[in-house]
């Protein structure tokens, strides 16, 4: 049996889970209580030395990291959100790459400052804030265009670069992004929080805390 | 002919040469001037539309983003620097992720802050230094942990994971890191850049540009 370590309003955690439910994977979950910094307390640090959500268990095999995470899950399972032929898997890894590092980034530095720094009791950087706005509009005109060809990133089915830009965007409404230069991602982001695999983790960001 | 387009002073470019050279893989290289923004130009940016180096085109395939550039090439050579053991790529692929997110992530925010931008003539930001040299020294124990065991990230031989990481720590001289903390890792990055691999790409970090 797979067990998947999550918090839920960790996004990056949020990614292995949609993955499993994309590809069918049957798992257990695990809520990592961040608030009394269970990830930091000696049982969760015998499944991720790393002390941070993600995690994933699988038989003798303990790996921390999402898109390590969600790789494997798409691969052992067969499905075709990945692919196993090589120069398709590149092009898919590219987008996820590109998803993690340039949006999901920068949207966590709006989703810390706006949302969890006052949650916690820290002051909220407004130039972190400023930085992050600056890139996502730098960033996220690839991901308009991509979407208004067929709908996906790659290719014409859903695959691991869907699933990983609706992870990042998670904390659309939390951090208050303003999207309005970007209406086919807003719409795209809509009608995928509207599918099974999504709705089988939540009905939305935030849902599991009351919000 | 597999072709890299890389700049020396950017690191996250440098992964995919290391790679090639590791995994035997014969290639061209193409030096992008970023001092002149060719890689936002027409014709940098109908091999990589992200117009960022690095980027690869192999055949009709062309990709952007450094680990599925640097994962793709592993596989395609079938070096065992990967693995095409579901199980053990993903224990490869986590510390490829935790490596550039957790590392090379806060090096960039330190470099590009006490090397970048004096020499371009913007106005360093303290703070971001601060906060990456404390990133750094809560996440580089990990690897001094590792690479205390038998000199390696994962297993017994040279994997993407550890070229992961000689990426990340190249710019550990203009970045002014200070690894006292850290003999470990310190002694094990002069013995990597000794190695073949990387003495084929350069013999130090900056020789490109005279430093």
């Amino acid at each position: 049996m797979t067990t998947l370590y999550f918090h839920p309003i960790s996004n990056p955690s949020l990614y292995p889970l949609f993955v499993a439910e994309a590809a069918g994977v049957k798992h257990d979950r695990k809520m990592v209580n961040l608030q009394t910094q269970e990830q930091k307390g000696d049982a969760y640090l015998a499944v991720n030395p790393f002390g941070r959500v993600p995690a994933m268990v699988d038989g003798d095999l303990a790996i921390g990291e999402s898109s390590a995470i969600g790789r494997y899950l798409a691969r052992q399972s067969g499905s075709d959100i990945y692919s196993e032929d090589l120069r398709e898997a590149a092009l898919i890894d590219q987008w996820v790459e590109f998803i993690v590092h340039h949006i999901r980034a920068n949207v966590g530095r709006v989703q810390f400052n706006r949302f969890i720094a006052p949650m916690i009791g820290e002051t909220s950087d407004e130039s972190s804030i400023a930085l992050g706005e600056k890139f996502l509009a730098a960033n996220l005109p690839h991901v308009e265009i991509a979407l208004s060809g067929d709908g996906h990133l790659h290719g014409d089915r859903l695959t691991l670069a869907d699933i990983a830009l609706v992870a990042a965007m998670e904390p659309q409404f939390t951090a208050k992004l303003d999207l309005e230069a970007f209406p086919v991602l807003t719409a795209w982001l809509e009608t995928m929080r509207k599918q099974d695999w999504y709705q089988s983790v939540h009905t939305h960001f935030g849902s599991e805390m009351g919000l």
